[in-house]
């Protein structure tokens, strides 16, 4: 997992003392340059801005190098040497690049990003400020029906007539819970004690610092089909907006090995050999073994793995090796 | 400030392999083990509770010794040797101990408290289940005026008139976000939709488990006078009601040295000085020289490094250097 | 990746605080109490020991469903919960469980271990104490070669002649180095200073603790087969003889889903569905425009996706689709 | 301690997507720039250079309003701000900051700073390349003898004579244990396995990344009189040499209000009071009831706490208050 296998060593002269150390310069990202400071919209009024960054694509193989200057710049060799770290989840010299972010976003999906415990946060403070008079407000065809299958997500959307009565009921609760934190506040009563009434949905602010290992994980986490939609929107414009910018050979990468990548468990390996060797039915068989169904068809029930695995196999593009 | 002078040393045998390894027992501490489960009311409809531990003082012993079974119960060298180690911040032996507790808290509390980022945390979930149906509510006589100097505090409470009027509306606030949730339910919206408007009063609850460093930092911070008064109360139980009595020489040498400690800056201590050798006037002209005040009394603007000082000085219960 | 599809909810009275909060007790893990304080042996003088641990396969059930008595012990359930959680990498329950061991370790291999930074450390100080006299010991038979095609690791050993002479001059470095810190030390040199020059071999102690999710972490890593050897054996007694006693499930889990998973990019993954459907020569195709293999045989560089593909396939038992 | 109390606000507009955003420079700090890549020698082969870094005191002072472009480059109340936020030990802010260090330093020396654990490193591998050829040194006149008082310190250094056998010692040592290196790698030995038993005195190389706020954390612990000779260099170069020049304001608070700061526990306050007050008696009174020493004088044992509070008076420069 660790391995190195097979790259240039970089041995290191006896005392770099020696070395002719020359003045360098910060890793600068054109690409990234160009949009610093700029918003991207998400959501009806949140946003993400790049405020700074360190790095780059090269600090990161110059880290993996871990001697500076380890010739000219060798794109070929360099993007070969990327993927492999990426492959193998050699993820200490992604950490070498960090990036700073100006975000807008409803408190209740920040209450899911602040979980990422391995960032640094400013966050807009309330207690000291009068909070930011906007919420999150949800157009009539954007109300999410609840998932059947999964009691954790949502699936289609609201018919237009109940959108319509919900978006409307959604404007006159924001309207009121905003004139009661009015009236407290002209009432004299301290912002820390007002703002407790306010809406999840209130927009903040954040400075949000984070290195690119644990950005990446974010968006591992956060860009999945089974993320909140919401967040999912911000991790989706971090990731193709900024990241791609930013480090454009790590983002491909983390496409093919990580975002796009499926893994099988030893059980599925079993039936995967099988398939592989051209034996449904053996594969059918390792499959009853395994509880995943019951020998007579149509009775089975549910098994949540037999359905993971044929979710995976579909999203390779390969029939079901069952019905 | 990482010394361990003057400790008894504990070299280690050669070969640890020929000491008489017995069987051990677990760290026990009957005293929390005595309220192990049970809900210490906070707020009105919060509370915390401990589930599970790990440790004790005789484990942090254990630990800066590097050598279990360092002999007998030796209460009186444990107890100095605790107390070294807390004056001079030699925090690691402290991370031996661990403690998980059961708390619930409204989401606006919550909020700060997540940001200690060095915890382990399971929220309860409103995606996947219905969200509690409790907000935090506030009575006539609690609510809190803003502070004129402190912009993030508050100053005594409001008249009772208004005080009730405040209290009358927030009920109403609270029941119209809850029916609005209700129906958002009924009507098939998914769970982590419907909750976006919920008030940040609304109680959750999660399990969180940190180690007994990083729980004092969190006490050290949110235990202070100018930590918000209701994250103050939970920190005032965990610290009175649980650190007590699970590592009680711990936390008295955590009141000694770290919660009631005074700390003085390079400048003060030049003024401090003054004051010692018996000389207010040397004390004042330090004082102008760091243009804490003008030379001419009464027209000096406010100084908060002064003020500061003058606050330490009192809290020591000693006369103002100056009038 | 974060969902928690179809399972059973746990909806939270509206006031836990009538719910009957009865005395509970800390979780109990009878298999690793036997075990307590007893040494596992590692190369030639190190060991492991058990010293504490909190928590149990059913803490993380509980935290999952973040609701205190969930109903009574429905093991099946509870297996179902865990491995589910395990294969989605829903780690956040896992960091419930924590344990705390105490090792003995040579120094070299304590270089690769403390680079695991979530772990809570007290290691022997040898600027307070003497040096542990013993260094690791390397037989005759036991001299590993440099690996050619994997420049991080090793192939093979030494043949035994050439092994008795590196071990016998092994032995003399030994006995130079531990000669040269006891005159030193004899001489009053500090002990801090003294230490300088001991051999990378000399054997530490240390108190580690760590939670189970990042102790699966550290496990994933150095029980791998291109781990060093020396560290390999530590993590092989801690997975085999300790977390299986500990937590039965989760590690049965663990090696289902994670150390015998087998991960496809989505390169790798064009290649089997080709594969699946029979057609080994488009398999062909594929690989070639990927530029893993030349049009001609036989003229084909190394590259290294292909190689790691066909290692892949090997491990599922799998015949390869090119020669 | 978490107020900004009196800060001027920073209330932000109700839609900030109306503000004008503009396209935004990255931080620039041109005396930092200045030495960007140069080597800072330390011990007698080692060094510290700046590789990259982000942020700079105005990206701490825009963090702590947490609003972009606040306005012109008011230094003086940036300064103000800075100075209070390091006052009341705000840390957040200074987390912005990021540098990122290329270090050379020997495995003795590493050994202590990779305990910092709050960075992310890239240690130039000996399992992958070459070990360095170099280990630290000592000249004759170099050698620090073992500490009475202190058992982790040293005190004053070893007469010529010795000092003049142990260098030559030391020289044998070196050159022995690389010779028995060079074999093992000339016999084919794997480097993983060539290299345990090099001296802890050869030297590493690595990229050390870190923030502000945990840097100034390593370099209070590290700079402090009590830490270990070798990395007090290192940790001093890093501070006077770089971090000054980095963020002057910062490191100007930091050595008025953390380096040079003292603090009082609770007990030293009552002494303290008392001493201010004039009453040396009174003073003395209170240190016989803590039992700090015993009503006669001459026969008190050594109190640890008697000692520390004479010389954080020996510090400010007052005379004892009792011989």
């Amino acid at each position: 997992m660790l391995l190195l296998s097979a790259m240039p060593a970089c041995v290191m002269k006896g005392s770099p003392m020696e070395q002719n150390f020359e003045a360098i310069e910060r890793h600068q990202v054109t690409e990234l340059n160009r949009i610093l400071g700029q918003p991207f919209q998400v959501l009806d009024d949140g946003f993400v801005r790049v405020i700074d960054y360190m790095g780059a694509d090269s600090a990161i193989v110059q880290a993996a190098r871990v001697s500076y200057g380890a010739g000219t710049t060798r794109i070929r060799q360099d993007r070969t040497l990327i993927r492999y770290l990426m492959r193998h989840r050699h993820t200490s010299p992604l950490e070498m690049c960090e990036i700073k972010l100006h975000i807008r976003v409803p408190m209740d999906c920040w209450r899911q990003w602040i979980r990422h415990r391995t960032a640094s946060v400013n966050e807009y403070s309330t207690r000291y400020s009068i909070a930011i008079d906007a919420a999150q407000s949800t157009k009539s065809g954007e109300w999410r029906l609840q998932a059947e299958k999964n009691r954790q997500g949502s699936d289609g959307t609201a018919e237009e007539t109940l959108g319509r009565r919900l978006s409307r009921q959604e404007q006159e609760l924001h309207s009121f819970a905003r004139q009661v934190y009015n009236e407290r506040i002209e009432a004299g009563i301290a912002r820390e004690q007002a703002r407790k009434d306010l809406p999840l949905s209130t927009y903040t602010e954040a400075y949000w610092k984070i290195d690119l290992s644990n950005l990446l994980h974010f968006l591992e986490l956060r860009m999945e089909e089974h993320a909140q939609s919401e967040i999912r929107q911000y991790a989706g414009i971090i990731g193709h907006e900024i990241v791609r910018r930013w480090v454009p050979i790590v983002w491909e990468a983390f496409q093919d090995y990580h975002a796009n990548a499926v893994t099988f468990s030893r059980q599925e390996q079993q039936i995967l050999a099988a398939l592989l060797k051209g034996s449904p039915e053996e594969a059918r068989k390792i499959a009853i073994s395994l509880n995943w169904m019951s020998d007579e068809e149509g009775q089975s029930r549910i098994h949540y793995e037999k359905l993971e695995f044929e979710e995976k196999l579909k999203k390779i593009g390969v029939v079901l090796p069952w019905k």
